[in-house]
């Protein structure tokens, strides 16, 4: 099935039937969501990834009451870096440098260019380009997840404070922003997954110019 | 190729040669981005897709001094919408009622809550939250073009309210937000194109609990 009739048959599935996910598929959305794009490479943000029952009825109870935090194979937290750092930068430029077998004292003039633009952010200013780049793997979770034919359903709508709570974020300098659940859907409770997808026709959506 | 395989040949093009997108390959990676999940399904942006060398000229002249603007086939403006008002839920609606030809009134419990969540919002959280959904856009775009075997590279550093005036955004109450260069490298011309792809390993991204 090509990439758009496997982006047709997604929808953001409200019950899910707790299957599990193979562990190679799981593995390969992973896959996708490391190798999402983000400003400069940065990727500032940690992803908690949630099978354990107990982790999550606790959410389930603290945080989010939607069905697909029980009903999921997996609950993923996308969780942004809410304080610039210059050990952040120290460390990606590591990262780089140790990758690309170049050394650091090269990578000087992109390595200002990065802290110039981490380190003069304010916290929110930060915490909210972050998690616009974590929206970004986002997307790309969601798209890998249908190109293995696994549901997924991004989550916006729970508490961010009590998930904080529940996973320690505060004392790591992290906040949850949204949630993706993976799983199976279950079409004998989930009327959408019988519905025609709704969107925006394409002559509304785009203006070519 | 495996999609893991395509975004592993995936990178933020530096330098583009100037061909052009075949027309399929182009329609089908907007209809990735159209088919891309949104709070809602509500698709709270809109898209431009530059094509015109004049207003391509124009863009680089004010608003993006970046060379792909100018070696891109087209350059994709993602737009946020900056005003929460009660027609743009009308609309929503109208399209939910005659895609899935259902009537108004059954769909009123979930119109409510889509009134609450939109028109609830301050123009600036309405359009951080927009722009949130627009950048889930940019990364099935991304995916997407990768999948066509099309170079695309998002692009945050350009001057916004020099691209609203180019693009005449502030009338229609829209913001743009992120770009998309759509295109091919030029090997020739940009050394990154021979670099390894630099990602935090799996170990460090990812907390499985």
């Amino acid at each position: 099935m090509d990439y758009i009739s496997k982006l047709n048959w997604r929808y953001a599935t409200k019950r899910m039937n707790g299957s599990k996910i193979p562990e190679d598929k799981l593995d390969r959305i992973l896959s996708g969501i490391q190798l999402s794009a983000s400003s400069m490479g940065f990727q500032p943000y940690n992803i908690y990834v949630i099978e354990s029952d107990s982790m999550k009825k606790n959410i389930s109870q603290k945080a989010c009451t939607q069905a697909q935090v029980l009903e999921s194979s997996h609950l993923i937290v996308f969780s942004v870096w809410t304080e610039p750092s210059a050990s952040q930068v120290d460390k990606f430029f590591q990262l780089i440098s140790e990758t690309r077998n170049q050394t650091l004292d090269s990578l000087s003039g992109f390595k200002k260019s990065v802290e110039s633009s981490v380190l003069n952010k304010s916290k929110e200013e930060f915490t909210n380009w972050n998690a616009r780049q974590a929206y970004i793997a986002l997307g790309f979770g969601l798209v890998s997840a249908a190109m293995e034919n696994v549901d997924a359903t991004p989550m916006e709508g729970f508490n961010g404070d009590a998930m904080d709570d529940v996973l320690g974020l505060k004392a790591k300098n992290q906040k949850s922003v949204v949630l993706l659940a993976l799983g199976y859907r279950d079409e004998s409770k989930d009327p959408l997954s019988q519905m025609k997808k709704v969107r925006r026709p394409k002559n509304e959506l785009f203006s070519f110019l």
